[in-house]
Parts: structure tokens; sequence; C-alpha cells
């Protein structure tokens, strides 16, 4: 039994989701509340309305993925929707043709809904901007992956309740990575402090965009004491040129979550990754298995913020 | 409300489309008549008979498509079926298997349509002679791409009327083009003159195999001159060996269609595209995005012509 | 009309299907009986119970396949299941994700059945002892091809009635074979007679491993003797190193079955190929296209097995 209805398609201030960036704190609560709901009826095997009945909604992945991509495709079927998958390799865009045309083709089909990952920032606003559908973030270069910052929320706010206040410590490559800026938007928006953490090359170097709730921490154990929740970060090989990351080996030893180190934050604080987990690299294994371990139920909630998301900017009324 | 109901599945005289080439024009007036009363579906929201439903659709693409490829799993799940999919890499093809194995086993399994695209001509025709199941060509190297010819003719027809005597220009890489191969079947069958043009290179060397309604032209100048049509065609990079075509820029200078080249076809006269465009090249954008460009709705078209195809050679009676 | 109904999901004594070693008899009836009812349900369009629909299926494919996943794909829909797929390339194992890490992520978004095709032996087992999902196991290395060995005795079952006691010999290359030795299990576990041959480089070192009734021929003579099936192996060039085979055309000359050494075997003998056909090295075409074959008739009874498995091992009993 849920507790609560999902929320009305169509009732959020915003038509796209290319980020958190200036998305008001109503919408992402009202985002929150329905992925709970939807939640819930997920772990107790309630029905969800299935909204997404015959909307044409197509998986725009211009970048490879496959955990981000399986998540936003049960989202959708559970929805009801019958999703296409478009990925760049062999594509119309290898031939040439600029994004807008592509995605213009794309809707001149039929298609209601892109989920658009792309290597370079900015893409999904860019197409936002120029198609009549919806288009949702699924990761683009080191700008933002908003579902990703609503289903760490998702996960602090089911364990610590209301954001408003609350310490959320972040360690690791702030600076490359897309899922800490939408991190850094919701968490601000929704009250919570942030400390930050990381090698000097890999902070940001404008931490202060995020406003005055967002701090760099002094070292890694000033970062972590009294936090409720502490996020590591994976260590992006792909994203770095040489120079900027010290060893494995060294950033384990200087960055790295194991118990000592936890027992800085309060006790009983929430352990968030956003997977792929490097073990032994940003996270020791017993850390990552062990009982503040969240790591899984983001994912689970992964599914249920994709559902929310989905539903309420594309959602059809008329099926609920 | 749909102005006509769609035909009756088996009502064509043909049993696979591996090209236009001797489809004859009572077919090619039923797939476009059938196309034009889903297109008018899709437009006004109403419902289309599911004859689709749990028919065996397999998407056989040994050659790398995008837009093909969605448009026809667009297309196949509209009408209810839930189509898997093949590409070549990876595949039994890559182990060595005869094509003939490959389908034949497929088959095997249940499958009762193939969507075949193939990089070597004939591919199609060939596979529609060893199976039961019907053979939709996808397109097949430089020899057809019937679906595209019969949303060209579609889309033609909206703004036309009957094709018979109207005047159609085709400019570009002709001799390569699969795309201007399957046109020219469909209107000197359906009444329509044709005027080729294009670098001497490019120009097919034996026009007269289309009929006497296909002519080349004698210039630019005089390919345009009072055409109901133009339709451009892509310069594909990837079939041309070094030395046949100009420079881009040489290309654009020449043959490419901008607002003084295009007031010496008819006023109105319509600007067709296959895509992906080469802005610039080709066309310039403020043609392809003008008043006269019909090359989204060719896009729109190809769903409701695809759909058409599906139903009309495989569509169950008993569901319609 | 069906003549039996199919079995009851849960009515298995194993949970997961990595392997056909082990697989109690009474099992492997059930199976197959199943699937009979499923094949026969196929040929006549009788409806199947959906009893997928709703469960939430993973293809997860590490190693490449078109055959073998297009027919648990389509075994998966006519249960009712719309299945995803995840293939190696571009996935989170490619960013060092551990096997153990991937799967239990993708069982934290709610997936419940993952069928697993890795070139490393064992995985499927391995993951089957780290999920609570269903593990059902679409080849791994050289160790087991479970689904494939059942459909091979469901084929034989269907033309020779009981395999007790029934003389089956299998030519090729059995030592690098997961199909041999899946086959090996269920026909020991059947009553089957089994004689094996191939390169001496190609046969078992410890064929005793599958018991008294599996043996090493003395030559091709002596394996094809009065069999009442005889299945060739697919010479798989890409899992040898060089050495461990003579040329295709010495092969051929010594081990390919051709009409002379197919009426050693017992008249009317099966000919069986997992697929897909090298023709002219392991087989002539006039034995693979004959009347003695069952080729293609295995690969519609792989579409059954694979629902039965799906069906007894994760299926729905209230959808029944």
């Amino acid at each position: 039994m849920t507790k609560s209805a999902p929320g009305i398609p169509g009732s959020l201030s915003i038509r796209h989701l290319p980020g958190l960036r200036g998305v008001p704190k109503s919408d992402l609560e009202a985002i929150l509340d329905t992925a709970q709901s939807f939640r819930e009826a997920l772990d107790s095997g309630a029905a969800v309305p299935k909204t997404l009945t015959g909307v044409s909604v197509v998986n725009l992945f211009f970048e490879n993925s496959t955990r981000t991509r399986l998540s936003f495709e049960t989202a959708q079927k559970r929805l009801g929707a019958s999703p296409m998958n478009f990925t760049a390799s062999g594509s119309s865009a290898a031939k040439g043709e600029s994004l807008r045309d592509t995605v213009r083709n794309i809707e001149s089909m039929g298609a209601e809904v892109f989920v658009v990952r792309h290597s370079s920032a900015g893409v999904p606003a860019f197409l936002a901007s120029q198609t009549g559908s919806v288009v949702v973030n699924a990761g683009d270069g080191a700008c933002e992956h908003p579902t990703q910052g609503l289903l760490d929320a998702l996960t602090m706010r089911q364990h610590l309740g209301s954001l408003e206040g609350k310490q959320v410590t972040i360690v690791g490559d702030i600076r490359h990575s897309r899922v800490a800026r939408s991190n850094l938007w919701a968490l601000s928006t929704l009250g919570a402090n942030v400390r930050l953490w990381g090698p000097a090359t890999l902070l940001p170097r404008h931490s202060e965009a995020f406003g005055p709730k967002v701090q760099v921490a002094k070292s890694l154990n000033q970062a972590l004491e009294e936090a409720d929740a502490v996020m590591l970060l994976r260590i992006q090989h792909e994203r770095q040129s040489s120079g900027l990351l010290p060893s494995l080996r060294e950033y384990r030893h200087s960055f790295g979550l194991d118990g000592d180190r936890l027992r800085l934050a309060k006790p009983g604080a929430l352990v968030l990754h956003p997977g792929p987990i490097n073990r032994g690299v940003e996270i020791v294994s017993e850390i990552a298995d062990g009982p503040q371990s969240v790591i899984l139920e983001q994912v689970t909630n992964g599914v249920a913020v994709r559902m929310a998301v989905l539903h309420l900017l594309a959602g059809r009324n008329t099926n609920v």
C-alpha cells in the first residue's frame, strides 16, 4: 500500500530536466514525493499508473552507459512505455548530421520524450531549446546528472528526514564530476550544508558559485567531522589528463574511506557512492558492504526517481 | 478522425517489398492510401488497428542505421509488434554463416517478418526467395530503398495531388543512390516526369532503363525549370572512391540549392531531402528550414508508409 | 491444442540453471515435458500462459551472440516479458566494476531473472551464488550451454522416444565445446550411450568424468556405427590456438559427415548440429539440408526449451 499518490503530470514548473541548477525547491520536493510513492509501490508490489503507455520515448545515448540506461529503461517500462534506444555508434551523428537535425528528425517520427546522455556539457539544455518534446538529461560531460542528484537526495531524505541543516560531505574528484555538481545544486536548494574534499587539483575552482552552504574543507578529517552523510565519488580515469591525480595507492592512502575515517562522522552516518565502485580505492569493501552503506538503496531509488521525473514531465493524465 | 480505413492485409499483389521496380501502380496506390490513413490517425491521435500484435518481427540490419531503424521500429510498435533487433557486429554472419542460413535459422525461431538492410545490392530480394517470411527492404547497397521512395511519393501526393504529369527534379549523386533509384521506379509508375542532374561522374550510366519519363537534364537551370518538386540527395562521402566528386565547396557552388536557384522552379515548388542533410553543401539552411521544405514531413510520412507496408504485407486480418 | 499443460513454476528442485551437470533426471524430464507442451502450442498457434508478464528479465551478454540472444528474447516475449539487453561493450564491466557488483546493481533496479553469457567458465554459477535473482546460463566459456543441451535432448526425444539405451555420436572439437559438455551431462542422466570422436587434440582429456555411458570411439567408423543420432560440432576457429586443428580441408576429409559416412549409422539416424554450420567442413550441404537433418527443428525447439526453463524457474503462478 502506498502512503501517498504520485503527483499529477504537468504539475511541475519545469518542462524539461536539463539539470538541477535553478530548479525551485517546490519542484524538487514534488519529484521526491512522487519518487517516494513509486518506491513504496515497487517495494510492496502495488500497481503504478501506466502514464507512459503509448508515449513515444527515445533514449538518446551519445555516450556509452549501461547502468543509467538500464535504470531509465526499467523506469519507462514500469510506467507502460516501450522505449527505443539510440546509441552513437553507427548513427547519423557519425555521418556529420547536426544534433539539432538528429533530434528534430526523431521528433518528426513522433518521439515525445528524449532521455539524453552526451559527453559534452550543455547538450541536453540545447536540445530542450530546439524541440517541443520533453528532454531529460541522463548525464552531460562534467556538467550535470540530475536524476543522480535526485536519487541521492531521496536516499538521504529516507534516512535523515528533511535535509534542512544536515551536513553532507563529498570526497573525490569534484571538479570533473557531474554527479557532484547535480548534488550541490539539489542539496543547497534543499537546505543542506555541504563540505567538499579531494586532491587540490580536483577541487572546484569556484565553489562559491554554489552559494554559502557549500564549502571546501581544510582537511579530510575536517570534511568528515560530524557529517550526516558521506558521498564518495568514483575516480574517473577516463576523464582526467595525466598529472591531476596521484597514483591509486596514494589516492587510497590520502582520500579513501575506511572504518577509522568513517568514525569521524556522526554515528550511523550514511555512506553513498554513485557507482561503479573502485573497491579499495575511494572506499574499502568493508564500508561499501557495511551497515552504513546505502549504495544499493541508491540504485533502487534511481528507478523510482526516474519514474517520477518521466511521470511528472511526460505522463498522460488520462491514464492515471 | 481518419477519412478512410487502412487497406486489408494480404490485399496487395506483392508478398515482399524488395524494391519498387516492377511493383504495379495499383499496389503503390494501395500502400499510399493506407499510409495516408495512418498518417491522419497519427496526426489526430486516433487509434490504429494493432494488426502486428503477436507477429514476430526482426529488424536485420547488416549495415548501420539510426533513423531508418527507429522509423521502422516506431511503425512496428504503433501496430502492436514487439520487434527484435539484429545488428551485424558480433553476429553469426561474422562467424562465416551464410545469409541464407542466418535467415532460415531466425525463421525457425518463429520470425514472420524480416526488415533487412545490407550494404550489398540484392540481399533482400535473395532472402525473399529463401524464406516463407515477409521480407521488407530497408536499403540495399546502391540498389533500392523502397520505403523511402514511397514516403517521398506520399509527401508529394499530399501537396500536389496526383503525380500524373508532375515534374520532379532530382539533383545529386544519382548513380550511387538507392533513394534515387526507388524514387525513379515509383515516380515513373505513378506518371510523373523526372529530370536528373548532378556531376557528370555521378549521373546514371543508363537512365533510359527507367523509361521515357526519366531524363537527364542539360544543366542545373534546365533541371529546375518549372519543377513541381525538387529533391536533393545527400552527398555520400562513404560511398565514393576519390575522384568522383568535386570538393564540397565546388559541389555547393555548382549543385547546391539556394534561393536563386529555387526560383527557377514553379512558385511554391516542394523541396525534399532524404536526410541526413549536409547543410551548406547540397542545400543551404534557409531553404532546408524554409516554407517550401517538406523535409520533416517526409520523416513523419516515413512512419506512416512503413506502417502501411507492414500492415498490408504482414498484418493479421483477425485483429482489424 | 496442446496435449499437456506446462509444468508449474517453482516445481523444479533447482532454482537456477548454471548447467546440466548434477541436474536430476526428474528436473530434466519436467523441463522437456513443459518444452514439449510449449512446442505444440507454438506449432498450433495456441495461447501460452503469460507467466513472465511484469517479470523483470535482463539478458547479460558479456560475450557476443546473435542466435542465442534472439532465441531467449523470443521465448521471453512469448511468455509476456519485456526483456532488457545488456552487452559488454561500453558497460560498467569495461570500467573495471566487478561482476558481482554489476549484477547486484542491476538486481537492485528490480531485475528478477538474469540470462548470462560469458567467455569465462563458471561465471553463471558464481553469479547464481551472489544474487537472489534467477540465473540461467546462455553459454559460459568451454563449460556449459545448458539450454542447448536441453533442446538437443528434446529434439532427439521427439524422434526417438525415450533416450534410455539410445546411441548418440558426437563428432568434432569435444574438448572446447560447451555444447558437447551440456549434452554429455544431459544424455548420460537420461540414459543414452554416447560415443565421441574428433581429432586427438580435441578429444576430452577425461571423458570418464561423464560416467560409463560416455566413451571415446576408436575411429570415425566405429563412432558412427549403429548410431541413433549423430551430432556434429561447429569448428570453433575463434577458440583454438594454432596447432590443435588440422587444416579445414583435412578436417573435412577425416571428420566431415557425408552420405557415405552417414550410412554407417542406423537407417534414418538423426543429424544434429548446434549451428552456425560451416558447410563443407564438418558437414556437407546435402546432409545438412537432407531428410535426416533436424537442424532447423533444433532451432525451433530452442525457443520452446528456453520458454520452459524461464517459465519453470521464474514464472508467476498467479498468471497461469
